[in-house]
């Protein structure tokens, strides 16, 4: 395939020819298809229907934590904290199972350390000026909760291993103002990226400055592999685990939920951390709430009962993901890669695939698609503020579309960027 | 039946002799029973097993605001919106439906006002002081939720119409530091009033000297009546209307939950308010959430079906309590009130009966149970900093206790009583 910055001037115009045509004729089919959230497909939510009958008489109510129909167990049922304790590899006597979702519980935590500061520090509203550092491209949602409470938000540079750990040293150590790292270690959102261990004993070793600076470890995708082959599928070191051998125990909020493996937005979700955090975060916790929703903890509890279970409802998953994925990464490589204006990392689990345009085409490709029906995240979106510095990152959630839809999405998609990229070539 | 009071030291003496005697046979009997809090019994929790049944298929998860499967309808789905404006007897486009219980929205809506302010005015963390009116005695987690974010509490007296309304408006009116009031507005937590239509009015035409001064107003038990003859159910003016009519549309916030309509702790919540406060919520909710959890949304709306049918539920729950307090209140009668030594108000709904000892005895008379294995609300608990400034109030929560259970605790809770009155006029 001939390389787009080896044309000519008459091949470009030639090439541009060719796209508008064919981006007329999206323009003219009136598609509307959706690649711009991490959406479950409807054939996914039908993996967990048998969820919903799974609680037929009183018996199926009993918990340890008693009777769930009632108030008590304010910080989760003994067996919904065993089962997450089980998906994220911890003890269950660092769990708390809160909510439908944890995004709120990490909002709330950042709410809390604004109002109430953080076992003893100084309350963040009182702070002339609290930062936060946040890895890019990252997760839209995390930015938009540092921005909610007017956070500064310092753009950290992603590489294959995880965030510039040079650069998240020198910060974190030096400036008292860090009070927190937004984090998705595992299948990152959205360039898929698992952190190396070196990156997560670098993590674990960090000296803050600020004695109330914490990890937000989104562990969001952690048993969402796409590949049932071991070779395939990310390994990330334990956090809690290290951050305990380098002397930070309480360094580290983990979250993780339910919601991308049974029903999205009627999930169960929880915190893991240490004694301490723990702690302190029922402090407030307890005046908040009697206690989160333990019949929905303990239908997931009869469901999946526990991490095999889990995995083997995940491969399910997997199954209808897989090919999607691998084809929008076909059509990225066959009619992209190829043409040397545009680039990706390979992934094997979580919701996306990152996509890297020629520098000033992002926005030209969202705007192109959304005018010929198909919607993508906005651009800018995976930054801070909506600022994507270069313009080139577009984020792809490939799994919502069905797959022939998919297909038709992603035929627009490259049109889209090729036309953007002649456009740029030309300085148009 | 001779009144304390008019009993001599010799016959006082002797009455405590027998009280002593009846009080030492409960300690042996090794009693355990819980009056303490408004906990439905399991056998109301079974009126709602049904609920668990009833989303058998993909299309009784189809909701107007889509698949509740899935992300979207972060502010709740068009049904239960239109579900609990029935609860709250107002316009469904002024409902917001959230998470499983409104103890959460409250906390949140006094966080939120703590971080960011309200409509624009200063955020209440930036502030030296604010206060909250307290009606007493009260619901304890609305005093901690306020105690927590380090807001003084002036407490404002219960009549049997209401809040003592002079001094709230004396109060708001003139002190620009007086943000919010906590009402329970019918069948009152604990003494069970529904405040009359010129309480409410007086509370819509208030001319708060804040500007971002708002009641919150938790209607807990807008449903919850314990008698199906209307002649006996308390009726309320819709405070928000009221509002509207007086010109301050923005004034309240009110709150409902289904915790005891359905399951407690697994209900579905909501605030009601106007298109203002509500968007002004909507800006940082959509931060805080995706959505709540839509699969129990439309579970409700599948069983409850509208008002009629929420209505026709609680009777059950009606059927199942009105015994309970009943029989609570002919022990009072019969054995407190006629000899003198304590008060209460006859309630036609909500959860709780509000004991009124002799001053000085309320401490001593929940020590005593609990010595004997009764457990009561603590004393204090109905005030601002657990503080009952004349100790002689105890809230009394029947519904838990099956009826023979409920029995044997009310003749230890008289017992307690007259045994702490007779030491308390013998001036020991």
């Amino acid at each position: 395939m001939k390389q787009y910055a080896a044309m000519s001037r008459e091949e470009l115009l030639e090439e541009r020819s060719d796209l508008q045509k064919a981006y007329k004729g999206f323009e003219e089919a009136g598609l509307s298809l959706n690649m711009a959230r991490g959406k479950p497909a409807p054939s996914q939510l039908d993996l967990s229907m048998d969820m919903l009958k799974i609680l037929t008489d009183a018996e199926d109510l009993k918990s340890e934590s008693g009777d769930v129909r009632n108030y008590g167990a304010m910080d989760g049922i003994a067996e919904a904290k065993q089962l997450m304790a089980g998906m994220l590899e911890c003890d269950p006597a660092n769990v708390i199972v809160l909510g439908n979702a944890s995004l709120n519980i990490m909002y709330d935590m950042v709410a809390r350390s604004y109002a109430f500061g953080v076992m003893g520090s100084t309350p963040w509203c009182k702070l002339d000026k609290v930062k936060f550092l946040c890895p890019v491209p990252g997760y839209d949602r995390h930015f938009a909760v540092t921005a909610d409470f007017g956070i500064e938000m310092i753009n950290i540079p992603m590489t294959p291993d995880g965030p510039d750990m040079d650069t998240v040293e020198e910060l974190v150590n030096s400036d008292p103002a860090v009070k927190g790292i937004w984090c998705v270690p595992k299948y990152s959102n959205p360039q898929g990226v698992v952190y190396s261990d070196e990156t997560v004993k670098r993590f674990a070793a960090l000296k803050p400055a600020a004695e109330d600076f914490r990890i937000y470890w989104d562990n969001a995708y952690c048993v969402h592999h796409l590949y049932d082959d071991e070779s395939k599928q990310g390994k990330l070191l334990n956090i809690l685990e290290e951050c305990v051998k380098a002397g930070n125990p309480d360094m580290v909020y983990e979250f993780g939920s339910t919601s991308k493996v049974t029903f999205a937005g009627a999930g169960i979700s929880a915190v893991a951390s240490s004694e301490n955090n723990l702690k302190e975060i029922k402090k407030h916790l307890t005046i908040q709430t009697i206690g989160h929703d333990k019949i929905n903890q303990i239908r997931h509890v009869r469901f999946l009962k526990d991490r095999a279970g889990i995995d083997a409802h995940m491969k399910k998953h997997a199954a209808l993901l897989a090919p999607k994925f691998e084809m929008v990464e076909k059509f990225l490589n066959d009619e992209i890669v190829s043409r040397g204006i545009g680039s990706f990392l390979h992934v094997n689990g979580g919701y996306f695939i990152c996509f890297e345009s020629l520098p000033g085409c992002a926005k030209d490709i969202v705007a192109k698609c959304k005018a010929a029906g198909v919607v993508l995240t906005g651009a800018g979106a995976p930054f801070p503020y909506g600022k994507d510095p270069e313009d080139s990152v577009i984020r792809i959630a490939p799994s919502y579309p069905e797959i022939d839809d998919l297909k038709k999405a992603m035929e627009v998609f490259v049109v889209c960027v090729r036309l953007a990229s002649v456009e740029k070539l030309l300085g148009e």
